[in-house]
């Protein structure tokens, strides 16, 4: 049997960045950069006002006290946004609000609160008494304190959240290239299977696997372009991968459920051994041993196995990572980072394989992060409705043969949700 | 000023869930439930094979060994699939793929390699010799082992994530009742806003709250109908707002940034003061202490700061929940859930106020969780550049004057990447 790091190191070569693409920020969010951006402005931009208050001279007002104020001109009004510079001569100051450029002449500013115009509302006075002397530089954000030009703000590879585009905006960038998401075309193998809520008859059974990858390629920032139900007829598959293949946008990844392991009717194990192209592979894994992966046209094709437990670790464990490379994370960090963690409760480990566990991810009092299997009999592969309780997984590796409360295992988050 | 969990409390009091409608499955992917749902059918669905191999009567091959095999004769072949409900005769085996129902006559299953037949692609022999005896039941899943029809399978407020909508199709469900997509408008004010990557000129900045913004409602669920800019004149904040109220889909939430704090030109201050429905609220929190929130029509109203760490922490400390009400989590859980960590460096804390502190989460070999402040210099809540490395915030309460390395701190994940 092969590792995993083998297998997934296998899938991982034989994916490449998507292209692409220049985007207004505002067209694109959830995609990743294509490459590290830098400030093209220094942030803050203009020395600017950290207060509502008074640019002054700092020198004028140096004397000032609670006792004696010292009573200032009023020569400006400075609003956000303002381009004004005035001159500011000795003893005349500049009304200011947070976030508007200082004028040259003033080295510092007073908050409102430390004058006899307190009132933000209050129309504009002649004349302002300061009774604190400020000290130079006093409540200005001085331009290029956060950046300056050419400092780097994102790495390529990096999420266009809400957070990084806002950065990129502050930075001066009004558009950025990003990669395109993987088109998916995700097709459930299975004579059994009818459409989900049909009348079942002796023998029958809802597809669901059809759901559980679409949607895991939607939370992998995919684009599901086409989703199929093929029996298990070799025939009938080929047939329907001829079909999304000839899609006008064909699809970058084709993942097949199910007919991937030894039975006489697995329709991926039935057209693809001896065709080439794709390789049928014997995985460490439990659950997940039984994986197909290799190439369809211009695609790579996964054969996932069809009980939805091992559909869904491997879905984590192989598709995600060739995803995330497909859509410009660093290869090295395609694999969902495992971080060390407690078991919470006692499980039993398959002799010889790696443990993929579907695991509801916690923290205990004592802050130390905590998976505790979703499923009360382990990770037999068909508990499908407990998957949904999973926020992540442990991995125990093949050598350890039990585990008990407390002991350390390995943890992957996959969502943030706790049901 | 108040607590911020009476500030949160007060917006909760104000929204309640959105709209539901019947969905398809394949057409409910990210929303929320609107009701329990439990077990239409029971999983497994049939009594099924858990293996490739023979269905026997475990009685006739009691005496099965390895040297001494007992041979049954093949009458029936049954893939998954399947309806056949085949007779077996004392001595009779039928052929049976993993999934396919198990003949009512059976007992046990024997897997291919404890036969004489073990190849599983070759044509259907005669006769089948096994060479080891089953235990009674032994490779059965027995229907109901899992779930049986009426037992909860989600709750209210659950996420239809790929994982979850798989559950409600193998518990015999087509369809789901969800909550839509609250609508969402956002207005960022400022005179000193421009369009980003526009070129400067003296005391403009870009516009980044806007993209923050309409980020994060995407990442809680929302869907953004209206993004706009407006200066800092309350009439021209009023006309957006009018604008924005009157479209045909009117939004649910509006959110404002900038304009709330004591400016003399603070357009959503001018706009409201006075006229009702929205108050204006400093809240012991930093950032984020000036909150204003209130009624707009049917939608409500969030006026966040305009500095862009305030409004990302306001958001995730009264927005965020906002949604997820509104979306159908339940109120009790609409908070973000806060777990114990440690500080993974030193940090000054602000007097009387609790303080919000973009982090980024990792866990150290410990297995402790660790937040570690994403700007250097603390929450300075102008280092909008590095609010793209956050993946969460630490929460120190306001009696805590000073943050060691090690300290506690209770922390809130907000994403599961990690720049």
């Amino acid at each position: 049997m092969r590792s995993v790091a083998d297998q997934r190191a296998r899938v991982l070569d034989a994916v490449a960045p998507l292209p692409t693409t220049v985007l207004p920020l505002a067209e694109a969010h959830g995609l990743r950069l294509a490459q590290d951006m830098t400030a093209a402005i220094a942030v803050p931009t203009w020395d600017n006002s950290a207060m509502d208050g008074y640019a002054v001279r700092a020198g004028d007002i140096a004397a000032a006290t609670h006792e004696h104020g010292i009573t200032l001109r009023i020569v400006a009004d400075l609003p956000a946004g303002s381009g004004d510079d005035p001159h500011l001569a000795p003893g005349e100051a500049a009304r200011i609000m947070t976030g508007a450029v200082v004028p040259t002449a003033a080295d510092a500013v007073v908050p409102l609160e430390q004058t006899d115009r307190d009132d933000p509302m209050a129309p504009l006075a002649e004349t302002v008494t300061v009774y604190r002397a400020p000290g130079t530089g006093q409540h200005l954000r001085r331009a290029g304190e956060d950046l300056v030009a050419g400092d780097p703000v994102l790495a390529a590879g990096s999420l266009a959240t809400g957070a990084a585009l806002s950065a990129l905006a502050a930075t001066g960038h009004g558009t950025v290239r990003v990669h395109r998401r993987a088109r998916v075309a995700v097709i459930a193998t299975g004579s059994e299977l009818v459409r989900p809520g049909e009348p079942l008859t002796r023998g029958l059974i809802p597809d669901s696997n059809s759901l559980l990858v679409a949607g895991l390629v939607r939370e992998h920032g995919g684009e599901v372009v086409a989703v199929r139900h093929v029996d298990d007829d070799a025939a009938h598959l080929a047939e329907a991968l001829r079909q999304v293949s000839q899609a006008p946008e064909p699809p970058d990844v084709v993942v097949l459920t199910g007919g991937v392991s030894e039975g006489a009717f697995d329709p991926v194990k039935q057209l693809f051994t001896g065709a080439g192209g794709v390789e049928f592979a014997r995985v460490r894994m439990q659950p997940g041993k039984p994986q197909a992966f290799g190439r369809l046209g211009d695609a790579v094709l996964f054969g996932l196995p069809g009980n939805p437990v091992s559909a869904w670790v491997s879905f984590h464990v192989f598709v995600a990572p060739a995803l995330a490379v497909m859509h410009g994370m660093p290869r090295e960090r395609a694999a969902p980072p495992a971080v060390p963690g407690v078991a919470g409760a006692d499980w039993g480990t398959p002799p010889g394989r790696d443990q993929y566990l579907p695991a509801r991810i916690s923290t205990r009092d004592d802050r130390v992060l905590v998976a505790t299997p979703v499923a009360a009999l382990g990770s037999k592969s068909h508990l499908v409705a407990s998957l949904a309780q999973a926020s992540g997984y442990a991995i125990v590796p093949a050598a350890v043969d039990h585990i008990t409360r407390g002991d350390a295992v390995s943890i992957v988050r996959t969502s943030l949700e706790t049901p």
